[in-house]
């Protein structure tokens, strides 16, 4: 049985080969050739911590792993080269779970144009994936980059994931869980299907802007770029909440949640925080504030600032 | 008490810059300028699948997991550049544990010369540890690469883990542990400090020499050796038991265990698997056999061929 699947896994994963990998699956490691900077990400999606299976299939959740991992690259301005995963596999996996933890890995890998080229399975209590992922760089953006006088920009959506996610664990106390309405299936699809926003990341110019991928909420993520480039964040109200989508504030509202609370300390959407110079805000990207002298990051309202409640911490163990 | 740890185990992590590395830990992701062939593993080591607890401490079960990772890259005949380690920790783990954890993680990046650059903490059930690690290489060391008429050559020993394993094991069953016989304790050793033979691969050419790191047993991975090259491997008998080391006979007789059983089944001791023309036998290396043509791996004795039996499987998750 053992041999069976991994033979059956390995073979889904055949070689790949061309632009960089010489050689993937199959040797004690993977041969790439490189001649630029890369960047490089490991992360990790673990079963009754990031997702539970009541929630979501293991297709899913596989495919959700590998781009949580890929929104890194996606961070640092680059275009992913390849990818290893190294899945834990609980004792008793079906048979349909193992197509789709493949089928997942295996679209993931499609949709973001990166290559699987190796990884390892262990056998454990939960589904458990470990995804790195290396990217190839011009000038990789970096948090530290932000200046006082730039914009705050947003690309992608913020609080929807969070949104979906307490739906779906409301639901999983109850006994005959309702259909969700439009607006929270909308919610319920960004948690569980996130895009790593690499088309986006790939526009930005790490000689003069700063950018960090949204996992543990848009406020602790402020609070980070801030620390790490040495200015103040400042959030403007008016324009954040301009910014959040419709489906959001309609399924916030029919479950009796703030919108704005939900885009501040929800995390996991892969949406990217972005600071740069005005002339250079990129196609796509909203402006929801403004980098300035000073330190943290801070939410404006009406001409005063109030500091950010603290959200997830990405480095916390959740 | 997270972001305490979180903070504490960061610092002791810190910016390394120099060589390949541009910008280690804190960002989204590492950045490196890399401008060669590299080789690219990941590797999980987790507790009461790969170790327990009862038989070494978490600095060791730490520092083990990082050469286990790193043992890939000598057997590509690469040079580490840098790792990134993905680590589970368990709720209950102690201030000694945590500290451990980081001992053995930065022994082991000193004793490879392969820096940290990034990582990710998760927390749950037991301790795992997920190292990926990238090396640079000119001529990458393949299993593919043997040849008829070659010479198999052995780096490092085989047994002695395994030897070392079943006492703890049995060790672990009685209330009242044995001190271990000396060369019981060299066995014993051998399963919980194992070394990357990062020199030893450094020697090999990967344009006439093929390699495999003994991951799994010497058996198994013979057989994996012999299957990507095309050809027959053949171990003699003499030669191999030749090549066992003394503290292994001994161990093995003391235990009422047969040494080349646990030289044959027997892994985890990141010895290395070589072929090469014989006038190419690296120094240090032991002769224990040769290639020729036909499949598979075999026991040769007296003239005569037995088939290896099958032993552990390095992709099989245990």
């Amino acid at each position: 049985m053992e041999f069976e699947l991994i033979h059956t896994l390995k073979r889904s994963f055949a070689q790949v080969r061309g632009q960089s990998v010489e050689l993937s699956i199959g040797d004690d490691a993977a041969v790439l050739r490189i001649n630029s900077r890369v960047v490089w990400t490991i992360d990790d999606s673990v079963e009754d911590v990031h997702f539970r299976l009541n929630w979501l299939s293991v297709e899913q959740a596989s495919e959700r792993a590998f781009h949580a991992a890929a929104s890194d690259i996606a961070a640092m301005g680059a275009k992913p080269l390849a990818a290893l995963c190294s899945v834990q596999l609980p004792a008793p996996a079906t048979a349909v779970q193992l197509r789709g933890f493949r089928r997942g890995q295996l679209a993931a890998s499609k949709a973001t144009g990166c290559p699987i080229i190796g990884g390892n399975l262990t056998r454990g209590a939960a589904w458990r994936f470990t995804t790195t992922v290396l990217g190839s760089v011009t000038r990789p953006v970096t948090r530290a980059a932000a200046r006082p006088g730039y914009e705050l920009w947003l690309f992608g959506n913020v609080g929807m994931a969070a949104c979906g996610r307490h739906w779906l664990t409301e639901q999983e106390k109850k006994r005959s869980p309702a259909k969700a309405a439009k607006d929270i299936a909308a919610c319920v699809r960004a948690f569980v299907r996130p895009k790593a926003l690499l088309q986006e990341g790939s526009t930005l110019d790490g000689r003069t802007q700063a950018a960090i991928d949204i996992s543990d909420g848009l406020a602790a993520d402020a609070e980070k770029l801030a620390a790490a480039s040495g200015v103040k964040l400042i959030l403007e109200r008016a324009l954040l909440e301009a910014a959040l989508p419709g489906s959001l504030k309609v399924a916030a509202a029919q479950l009796g949640l703030d919108a704005l609370s939900l885009a501040l300390g929800g995390g996991e959407d892969y949406a990217l925080l972005v600071a740069g110079p005005a002339r250079q805000r990129p196609t796509g990207a909203r402006c929801i504030g403004r980098v300035a002298r000073g330190r943290g990051a801070w939410l404006e309202e009406a001409g005063r600032l109030a500091p950010l409640s603290q959200g997830f911490d990405h480095f916390a163990a959740r």
